[in-house]
């Protein structure tokens, strides 16, 4: 079978051009504009010196998330949210992931009993809007705690370590890493794969669309992500290896 | 190290008994309770002659599912979503799992424009409702589809195979088949594994919890899974070769 | 005028067969699946240790009710309260009708400063749904408080005495007890009848449905379900004398 | 026992000085002010030319009510239902009830595919206010249908007969005629009665507060409600012998 | 340009009959009905010895309002705003402008840390019920700080002075005083004007309706509406020179 | 009395830095990212065609807008208003601002049967975020008009002139123009006034916060608006005088 031809000769195992820029906002304890190609995502991270109930008392503290998009960051304007009066499952699904991935690289007993709330809007999406989310939004959080650390409010990170997150999927029988929107919309299998700098799983949602999908194209998924979240941790570490803007 | 000992002396690799009791009640063209263990969940299958927006006029059917469970399904009684007036970030994300699962073996040109409503209601919760969920759906599915055929309404099935749905987990380190509740509040890492009749892959969603996983991890608790599937696969058959009571 | 026919030959003055099924879920403190022929709920009792606002401090418990039916519990499927986001006028005179019926038979100080709630769903309809969940929500409540003897935090019952509900109307000018829904349909009047086991009045609810109806037609119709009611007290007594299941 | 002493020695079985006036707002088809006692009422009737979707091509009309009550129409102002976001149970339930009772004398067929929708404002709540408000839209669907007869679109009235409505209850053994609010919050028993002109029932919903009630008791409220709703006949009539004021 | 002509032949710069009648109804500490011509907005003052969050340990009070409009006080019937869930846009902007308005004249911190909440609920519409709402709430509030007066819980007033508030706009070219419905509907700008009784402005809110309008008409709006605040600052007055009713 | 000093030495009738960015995001019909000094509001133009139920048939358009805010766009985070189901007040006070004032430069019969929506989405706040929101709306309205114009949908633009808005306030006894978020918060007085192009009054809105204000206080705030307004016009203009970015 021939391979798939991707917009702008990308290759079928390269991620597409991205952009972490630290310090897009000023408000917030951590502010990061993530770029996945032209899907752009704007993660704020704020600190609140209080906990949600399940955590009070505990000397732990929490972190968690919320997914927004703007009305006409598609092709075709959505319904604004707040104007219907609720959020949608799928924004539901995609906020709680972002908060259980982050979750996950936190020592919550060192971070104390405060919260992060990371906010993840979307300003303009071609796909993948999840896994940039994530991907920013661990810049975001790292930001805040070095906030925190700044205020001496903590004295050591309760991160343990980067977390990132690419989409893969099947294209045409393609296996292709980072998918753009057109490429989602035409995808056999898609999947979200989360994953921390040292290599392991956090999370994994794979999704036949119209066939199911075998054990080795599984595999050739795999190795795909592995391969774009290496990269995407080495574009977290080089922008916080710059100074915060401001 | 040391494997971890289930209730009731089971197996790592088995599954709890699967009880799957069709006609459960009588108003729904397919009705089911499926029971995994002490997990009960009814699923019905309702048939409405119309599809939603996006399908109209398109000659293609529609099958999607809504779940719930009762308040005191639970150990601890839990807020009714009627009454609180809306559903949780959970349901929504399980009503759309069971939905894509069941599209995923229906070939939605063979319905006709006519829609499939599954509703999975959980009597009694004891890990794995969705799970159980998926794999009555089926049942109460085809059942809907029988009734179909024996009014006259379609003369051969749009369902192309059986579709089923089991967790795995990795408890203190063993990996174990069909997680019952406790299993689940002690997991490290759980994996909703939904498989098709033939062994494809439908929808794979593994979570860290706590501490990330490793692919052989992965690897271990997808042979698990495709075990238990094959098993319930079994099970589904056996149910339908039973006359359907009443 | 000739007598209206029933379903099954049943007499104007008969019940449906009964059944009250204890410890039907297994986590709740009282269980019980409650049949009036094939209208069937689930009525299941939860203790909590707290009260609502306007009874804290007061020294005295409280008692409610909530209601729901399974969206294909009916013939054709309704929609699903909880995805629209809100209780029907009907569910919410429903539940307030059983809570108001358990509370007049229950000693609220004798309770102690804790809460009994009753949820009961309908998993099948045929008429009388909200008779039979009160006839069962009183048995699930006394399966609650012994419970609460059991576990040492009452020395005695702080139920006085039993409460029973029937439907009881006039179809076709003849006066039936117990309408199942083909008889609801049609009649002419209804009503709804609430009785202690003393035989005092609890809740009297007639409704005319068309054509007014008179004092002797109202008189036929409470004659008809004080019968109705004192067979339902029996039942009730007879299921509590079975030791309770598990 | 000596009897209970009324505000004001009104008699145990008379009714509150009633005040029917209509014209009271300009707008509505129908618009009538009905106080009993210090119980204020406003109840417009609004006719539009659509029904509801389960009418419709039926060729006949409907009649609906919904209810509602100023903030401080009572000792201690109440929460805004339209600021809460939703109408309360006792809201809704009696918002039916006044819709029944008025669709009780109508004859649907004989309005025509049309509405009359009627609104029961409490301005001021001193107990009973659904009865004056069934009182009260009755004669301002009288006035709508004049309106209708008037423009020339019906010939007769589809009004069979009136319709009227009282409470009654038991106050320290002492049954009671058209209940004020603190003998309302007093008593053990109480009932809400409506009766057509011609004495037929069209609701009775007796409920006990505390202790249940007798046969006997019944009998007692009942015929007060009897003479009690006779007389509201006589002042509907007296009213609408008035010329409707502008 | 000949001058637009006004029904009643009422002058461009006079105000329709305005009535202020206090005590309209019992329960609340100040209920005042006014009426600009035939809008008529009943004004209920509410003390509550409770402040909101914000203000909770200040030691100064808070003054609000709520504004809603009975479904037919209009020439054509609209929604129930508690039935339909939630208050219009609208709403909440002319609530907003009657608690600010409000606010402005009084002292809080004289009022001590209590609330006093007014609700304007529309009978009767006939343009300009905002204005009339602000207007006749302000001597409802004057009412409730009699009303604490009287009651020993405050020594001296809290109100510094009077506020009232007008409609002024240009039809067909004529700058006119107090539009009414119908003048409103044909209006090319219309403003609405909060003044003090020593004549400061409160809140000024001028609207283009098709074509912007320029400083000189301004001007002259402003000019009418000094007028009329003048004239409903007397008419303040004399009501409140009256002797509460009852 | 000395005059208020402002932050970075600006002068009271000067603006914050404009810049007004088109093509700031790529899929809607315009897209203009507008910033006051740090106040930065993403505004998209979106063309439907269709138009709301109020303007079908009619042969004229639509033009409406829809605000939100970032929950981190401010300096403590706000709750996410689809989160809580709801728009407040001021987010529906602005939006209709937003729509009114937009509205009132166009010819809706001359854009033809079908909608122009504009989102107006603050990215970052520090006051003057509906001003800014205005003024960038009619940029993105312009890019759209010439997109259809450019799809031979539109020969002629439905646009009349432009139109942009600008805050201006008392602060400590000086009148300012634009105020910022500090300047904002300590202000007696504010306004919020829209011109059109040619000079004309589109909406003014003056609130007195805590002491009302002069008739000369006013004359002097209109005055700053005129001039800020021609800058604001002049800005526009240069914005539209580069090429679309793209």
């Amino acid at each position: 079978m021939s391979e798939f031809k991707r917009a702008g000769n990308r290759a079928a195992d390269a991620l597409r051009p991205i952009v972490i820029q630290r310090g897009f906002t000023r408000h917030a304890e951590g502010s990061v504009l993530v770029c996945f190609g032209e899907t752009r995502v704007l993660c704020t991270a704020s600190v609140e010196e209080k906990v949600p109930p399940h955590k009070r008392g505990s000397g732990e503290g929490w972190v968690t998330a919320e997914y927004g998009m703007l009305p006409r960051a598609t092709h075709t304007r959505g319904d604004r949210e707040a104007a219907r009066g609720k959020q949608s499952g799928r924004t539901q699904e995609i906020q709680r992931l972002i908060g259980r991935s982050l979750r996950c690289v936190f020592d919550l007993a060192a971070l104390g009993e405060r919260s992060i709330l990371i906010d993840c809007d979307v300003l303009q999406a071609d796909g993948g809007t999840r896994t940039a989310a994530i991907t920013g939004a661990w810049v975001a959080a790292q930001d805040a705690v070095n906030w925190l650390i700044g205020q001496g409010l903590l004295t050591k990170s309760p991160i343990k370590e980067p977390v990132a997150a690419v989409s893969v999927g099947i294209v045409e029988g393609t296996p292709l890493l980072d998918l753009e929107y057109t490429e989602d919309a035409a995808c056999d299998t898609d999947m979200n794969v989360v994953m921390t700098g040292s290599g392991g799983f956090v999370e994994v949602q794979g999704t036949a669309e119209g066939a199911s999908f075998t054990r080795s194209e599984m595999d050739a998924l795999l190795a795909l992500a592995d391969k774009g979240i290496r990269e995407l941790v080495q574009a977290q570490a080089a922008a916080l290896a710059l100074p915060l803007p401001r």
